[in-house]
């Protein structure tokens, strides 16, 4: 039920409605719309401070310009909320029973003023120049504004650079609105910032101007939350035959006090209580994050010149602590996933032993520094991937695409650990080795204790944790318990006493397990929390090509999901132990 | 044999020997070096321009420098021949018995004043970066200076932006020359040339200076072909206490008129005669590359919004041609492959038709585009892919990931024609189609004809070229001809006559023709044309892991070879049909 019955928010329809409204009336327009993204978020969780802080560019954009004719690119479009409030979508924020309909971040599915799903930053000047490159080609004969928003944050990714660079070559109108919150989602990182703390303080006077460098024309706005100003700003340079820069100072989190304090924790957040703040959900005790970063110290006083590495996500890994404790061996590129990938290689070859922490989706930005500089120069970096996994999550950010991104390069091993005990097991070794880089994945699932079976992985040694006959299941790291809830399924119903076997790399296969099995068992079922295109149990299948051996592969198959509930994920993919014993037994049957 | 004993750099067996001599001998060095570049090259092929260009500062460095304590990283590395030259290689120039012992870019196998392999633009300010924290953490004690040498073309790339954000955080030494040439690779791409223009004639004076904006310390050489000049500016940043950049104002091409007259043509070349500057091997009369323009001259002809896009390597595919005939409807991006995809995807979502023209190892820079920009947004791009094979090439360009790369992704199609007919058909469709991102691998052995046995795409039946029995072949592409050669040899050695099938596709599968091929057949053999490890025949291992079906894959394992020859790596990995029928024959032999 709609909330907020008495919100003027309720007349707006389309961005048309609010083109006769009064000043008054588009900030009442404002505060409503932060109180819901407030309600909403403190709900089901989302991005806070970049949708406060970017209320009034929002209204002013669609006060000014005639959406979609004109045509806005929201960078990363976490802060894309106001924009679908004002876009026909806003019964997803007024109305509880209608959050889930709406996405976190912009979706041509749900409306035409959305062009493209988004959520990995830097990409909106590349895709605006794109997009005024076609309209150059197509001579619709308008002249639609293309409109790119991208925040101070998003301008550290190289991306970025790349389509300041080309935007520059464009003879035709091209916005380039640099929302600038000085704030990424942490602090910014780099001498960048020195550079836009310059133009800012001198009121956008200062001589010294990167984007007046790169041949782009640039304006700025002192306030870009004085809705008038902003409304005056786009005003003129709506319609402008060329491209330009404006340039507008905002504060990330405007208009909810908690959200302006503690910036790093209010640019997403978990569903929190509005009154007190605190997550609703209480953090549980024990976490693979803390026994990594407890090893980490462990390593330090130990005298290991250990680094912890990340780009501009620490608060993924737990990282301040470590910052606090460690200042001078933490290191954040900022949003410059390539730059911490080849800097990391060059420590590492350098002597200091490098902990990279990323998200699988994240480090996609990164696969020719995987490749070029890791892989082929063999250097023993050491990374953590979170987010390797079959997940509920936005498609913009699925995860599940790691083992295929990694376990297919040459020279590194790609570790999956069923556990707090192996996977610290693994850390130790990977830190202490200096052959290869080594890359372990952080489980998602909740925490196991268990034990490491070996404690040097340059050999890998599958883990044969019980001993049975007919099927062999091979289960890789978080689908641990999954592999027991067949294996005790195929008990239940078929009578079966399945082997069970944690292979602990998803790169390095264990040829004489595998050998072996072939003595008393007919099938191998590989369970993976990720991608079966170029996963690990291809590879397996490929082993066992020319051999009797029948394998069935369990995973994901080759598409994305968007924001899907896991339970009906697992359902889709054959991933309950009733459905995979069930596709067992056929196997067995037609044998 | 030594072809200039009289030359002044046998002498030079480390670059100690350099700092004793005088200018005229440091000239004159860099006088028969130039000549050394020249008579390599022309001999073996290699990098021209960047070479010749370069001379003057790299004699300047080592003559102020002390390598390897002073530690010199050259971005792309395609310069470092004279680097070469004076740290103990000179060898591998002066001697064409030794032309092929060294590689043709930095190489810590090679010597320990090379620190990695790189073959990669944009990544040597960040690997400097990092080697100057790993400085600062080790804490020698020793001030060694950490140079990278960067040209004005690499800076394009966005890896080269975060390297500078991330620089200007060091409050150590750190010094990046940028080696301005004004050239990349083709021509300079984008508004930072602009920039960099003001800047040269300004003689480093401009206000606007993006290297001051991002906080970074700055100094200009006018002449970076002066000797003089070099060795006095390199004198005055050695032992800096902080990050500099050293804008070098060079001559790409210096020393030789005709590299310095068609600069793209020099950058890199194949054996070439140097007396009349033609190619050794005449181009042979028909091309992949060609009919591809061909069929874009036809498209556009008849109305279709056909672009091309690059990024900075026209001159791969031939496309100066096209863009002299279609100016507005060619697109480089300059050396900025990330760029290239998102705004192609862009073109695509606004409605043209973008034909993106990509080498599979730069291919891998822009995979997140790929994955969040191309695949998740279904846009239907074009793409032709070039060297995605198992080829004699350094490991830096290893362009063998390929189809792992792009075929374990979601919505995309990755098409592998097995001649030129069947290429045509397929870019005709992808060009008609707007379903979905189409790939189309370009192959790279002698052109072959034939014809399409299909002209709709969109659900890939495989071609039964040959039905036989007992064994089939899948010939992926380029190695259609392999499968042939493999079906003689199964029939001359074992009497069997296979089936021989064009799968097409390294993406979709066809269930039907996999399903039936089990009535009469025992094995199935993949062929590819690229890596095992997430590759095309994992995907057929997959299909028939349940079943009874034996499966062998041949392609290349999951490692990098650097500069072997072709019949080499074929023995090595078991490609030749004599090894193929022997493998296949232990399997029929086992059934």
């Amino acid at each position: 039920m709609n909330r907020h019955p008495d919100f003027l928010l309720n007349e707006v329809n389309e961005p048309q409605d609010i083109k006769g409204m009064s000043l008054d009336e588009l900030k009442q327009l404002a505060s409503e719309m932060r109180q819901l993204v407030l309600e909403r978020d403190s709900a089901i969780g989302g991005h806070v401070g970049p949708n406060l802080g970017a209320m009034e560019l929002t209204i002013a954009y669609h006060y000014v310009f005639n959406s979609p004719h004109d045509k806005v690119i929201w960078d990363v479009s976490h802060q894309s909320y106001p924009h679908k409030m004002l876009t026909g979508r806003k019964l997803g924020f007024l109305d509880p029973d209608h959050y889930e309909d709406i996405s976190g971040f912009t979706s041509p599915e749900e409306s035409n003023h959305d062009f493209f799903e988004i959520g990995h930053t830097s990409t909106s000047i590349a895709l605006a120049v794109g997009m005024a490159q076609a309209r150059g080609l197509l001579k619709t004969g308008s002249k639609d504004n293309i409109v790119a928003v991208i925040g101070d944050g998003s301008l550290s990714g190289g991306l970025a650079f790349e389509g300041l660079n080309n935007a520059a070559k464009l003879n035709s109108n091209l916005i380039i609105v640099v929302n600038d919150n000085q704030m990424s989602i942490d602090e910014n990182q780099g001498g960048l910032y020195q550079g836009l703390k310059e133009l800012r303080d001198s009121d956008g006077q200062a001589a010294n101007n990167i984007f007046k460098f790169m041949g782009l024309d640039y304006r700025y706005v002192k306030d870009g939350n004085d809705l008038r100003a902003m409304i005056e700003a786009f005003k003129a340079v709506k319609d402008i035959d060329h491209p330009i820069v404006l340039h507008v100072n905002t504060l990330k989190g405007k208009g909810y006090e908690p959200a302006v304090e503690a910036k790093m924790t209010y640019h997403w957040r978990a569903p929190f209580d509005l009154k007190t703040g605190r997550d609703k959900q209480a953090a549980n005790g024990e976490s693979y994050s803390a026994a990594i970063l407890a090893e980490l110290d462990k390593q330090i006083a130990a005298g290991e010149p250990v680094v912890a590495m990340n780009a501009a996500i620490p608060g993924v890994f737990d990282l301040k602590e470590f910052q606090k404790k460690h200042p001078d061996r933490y290191f954040d590129t900022g949003i410059a996933e390539q730059e911490c990938i080849s800097s990391a290689v060059a420590m590492a070859v350098a002597g200091a032993r490098p902990v990279v922490f990323q998200n699988s989706t994240f480090l996609q930005r990164a696969y020719d520094q995987l490749i070029h500089d890791m892989a082929l120069n063999d250097a023993p970096v050491v990374m953590i991937v979170r987010g390797g996994a079959i997940a509920t999550e936005s498609a913009t950010h699925q995860g599940s695409f790691d083992i295929s991104m990694i376990s297919d390069l040459p020279n590194i091993e790609y570790l999956a650990p069923t556990n707090v005990e192996e996977l610290i097991s693994m850390l130790r070794w990977a830190i202490k080795q200096t052959d290869q880089p080594v890359v372990i994945r952080q489980p998602e699932k909740p925490l196991l204790h268990g034990r490491a079976t070996q404690d040097d992985y340059s050999n890998i040694q599958y883990d044969i944790a019980h001993q049975g006959s007919e099927v062999a299941i091979m289960a890789v790291g978080d689908f641990w318990k999954l592999g027991e809830d067949v294996r005790a399924e195929l008990k239940a119903k078929l009578n079966i006493d399945a082997t069970l076997i944690n292979p602990k790399s998803v790169t390095g296969i264990d040829p004489e397990v595998l050998h072996h099995l072939a003595e008393n068992h007919d099938v191998v079922v590989t369970l993976e929390d990720g991608n079966l295109s170029g996963g690990f149990g291809e590879t397996i299948d490929r082993y066992y090509g020319p051999k009797s051996m029948k394998v069935l592969n369990f995973g994901a198959p080759r598409e994305f999901a968007d924001n899907v509930p896991l339970d009906v994920l697992y359902e889709w993919y054959h991933l309950t132990p009733k459905q995979i014993v069930d596709d067992v037994e056929k196997v067995l049957h037609a044998l």
